[in-house]
């Protein structure tokens, strides 16, 4: 029995996590315990709370964190990403930020050269250091002497356990390849410290194909040419960027799943769609689940049951390609069909 | 008599920036007194400098600067780049890093359902601050315990002229608009002095319309909407990535030009195509020099010659509208016909 956190959030988070559990109960073996926490923008409303001591206690005693969404327009920035998402990444050490991009078939991705089933990517993003550690600070605030600084601290724990990761990941899979992105020209001590630690890895895997290139470059060949990437391993900034470019090409966020791993199993890790919580089209039913349900299959890959999430990736699959293009689609159908097609 | 310092560089640079030389001897009233200066990759095999201090007085005399490209693959990443181009950008105070995306008629760009003449955008990259500034180190290196830093500096002083600078060309074109792309919700101390800032200076242009996305937004909408976008004032790093993504949309970095500019005149603005040396077609007259002469084109206007720089933007229009998918192009004949356009 897996103890699941359910945190479905504000917008449309709670129409797609509602098709994700759907999904978890009919495929995950042994049968889910879910117990909802009730965190996000409609919560910080009315409480003032973001995610208090004992909630982040009480979530660190089950097996995995499944989210929907979080936010509304109306909560100033950094509130809630600061105060709950990087919150959770940091807390429960959840150093791979785990995205995967495909162009599915059935899905018109925006790239008139890409055929479906050309784009098979996973973006192995840090979610532990760089700028993202919150280091920084101003002076001389609203002066014209204000001088505003962000620090991206970054060591070689933080930055070998997530590439060892990339690495065991592209040996699991055909191509077996791992791209570092970096930008080692300008950021030369962050750059120098993940190349030379990228090194030594690949060393260890002869076996393994490696590449390296500029985060500029990086974002140029994610549009003209993203058949070439299998695995891509990268720092947390870069990470959020290339991860919405990868989305882009491959049909848009509306079908991006993600997962934030602690991958030894010390603390829960998270999974969550990569869109966010859609307010123009809450509570209408005509949110598409497909990203939800793709982060649950990474939840159920992280707990252990590769079949069950492949029967998701093949529900999903097909879904995809039997969809009418124009067509409105019901939240709920999806999550029927998806569910149906998971278990037969 | 405009002098113009040249720096053909390395690899194709020379090839490029002969033709860029061509059309503005062709069209710069009063004519050019161009010098040459031999820095980049192949001097540093040789001598072992990179931009010694009298190179840089010198170059300081001029009223700007032509730029083909500099590096090869052999030169230690960061020697060239810190040592020349961001040297230059932050010795000659070019806080303008000006980089405009057009989708071309002619030109097929990768994207199946934007049209040639849909995309007109201009990028205003912050050129002397953020992560760029060289602040950072390391601790322990090569050891366990080793810790890399990189630190994004912003001064008000500096966010503020390049902001100012972005509402200036917004009011000068036609759909006056200006997309703030920063990432105030992690980024939280640069994020509020650049939003501030933006909205302080956005208060003096009440008919300049204005909007904020964060950057992992605003490299997905360059994929899938770049239609949207008109001027796009951002942060160094963040404008790095985003004008690839732009050049990628718009048909390759092989089309795309940049100017380096220090808006006052206080010293002299830099122009050069964004491609790099290309040393695998270098010499073989194939490499297409349209980003050197826009290049050349930014250039003419900056010196207050938009009469020039529009004859030189026709001509490119021209030569791209006539071209036929899969012929080689030859560079020379291309700089002919450019040069040839641009006077008549
Ligand atoms: C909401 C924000 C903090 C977050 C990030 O920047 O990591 C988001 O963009 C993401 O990619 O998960
Ligand atoms: C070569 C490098 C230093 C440079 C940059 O990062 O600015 C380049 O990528 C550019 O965009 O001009």
């Amino acid at each position: 029995m897996a103890r699941i956190a359910v945190v479905a959030g504000d917008g449309i988070g709670p129409e797609v996590v509602t098709q994700a559990r759907k999904v978890l109960d009919a495929v995950l073996p042994g049968g889910v315990e879910a117990t909802e926490y009730d965190l996000g923008a409609a919560r910080w409303h009315r409480t003032g709370e973001v995610l208090p001591d004992s909630v982040l206690a009480e979530l660190a005693g089950h097996d995995a964190i499944l989210l929907g969404a979080v936010g509304d327009p109306t909560v100033p920035p950094g509130v809630l990403e600061r105060g709950l998402l990087l919150k959770l990444r940091f807390a429960f050490d959840q150093y791979v930020n785990l995205r995967p991009s495909r162009l599915w078939p059935g899905v018109a991705g925006p790239l008139g050269n890409v055929k479906p089933g050309e784009v098979d990517l996973v973006v192995v993003r840090e979610g532990t250091e760089g700028l993202y550690a919150g280091a920084g600070g101003s002076l001389h605030r609203d002066t014209p002497a204000e001088v505003a600084t962000e620090e991206s601290l970054n060591t070689r724990h933080g930055v070998e356990r997530v590439i060892r990761d990339a690495f065991v990941r592209a040996g699991r899979r055909e191509r077996r390849k791992v791209t570092l992105v970096h930008k080692t020209n300008v950021l030369t001590h962050a750059g120098s410290l993940w190349a030379r630690t990228f090194e030594a890895v690949a060393a260890e895997h002869p076996d393994i194909e490696t590449e390296y290139q500029h985060v500029d470059a990086a974002a140029m060949f994610l549009v003209t040419q993203p058949q070439r990437y299998d695995v891509v391993v990268t720092d947390n900034l870069f990470g959020d960027i290339l991860t919405d470019i990868a989305a882009a090409v491959t049909g848009g966020i509306g079908l991006a799943a993600s997962g934030c791993i602690n991958p030894e199993g010390t603390y829960p890790s998270m999974f969550e769609p990569v869109h966010g919580s859609a307010p123009d089209i809450a509570g209408q039913g005509v949110a598409d689940p497909v990203a939800a349900v793709l982060s649950a299959a990474l939840l159920l890959e992280q707990l252990g049951h590769a079949d069950a999430a492949a029967r998701v990736n093949a529900a999903v699959a097909a879904e995809l390609s039997g969809r009418t293009p124009g067509v409105t689609l019901r939240t709920a159908e999806v999550g029927d069909r998806l569910a149906a097609h998971a278990v037969a």
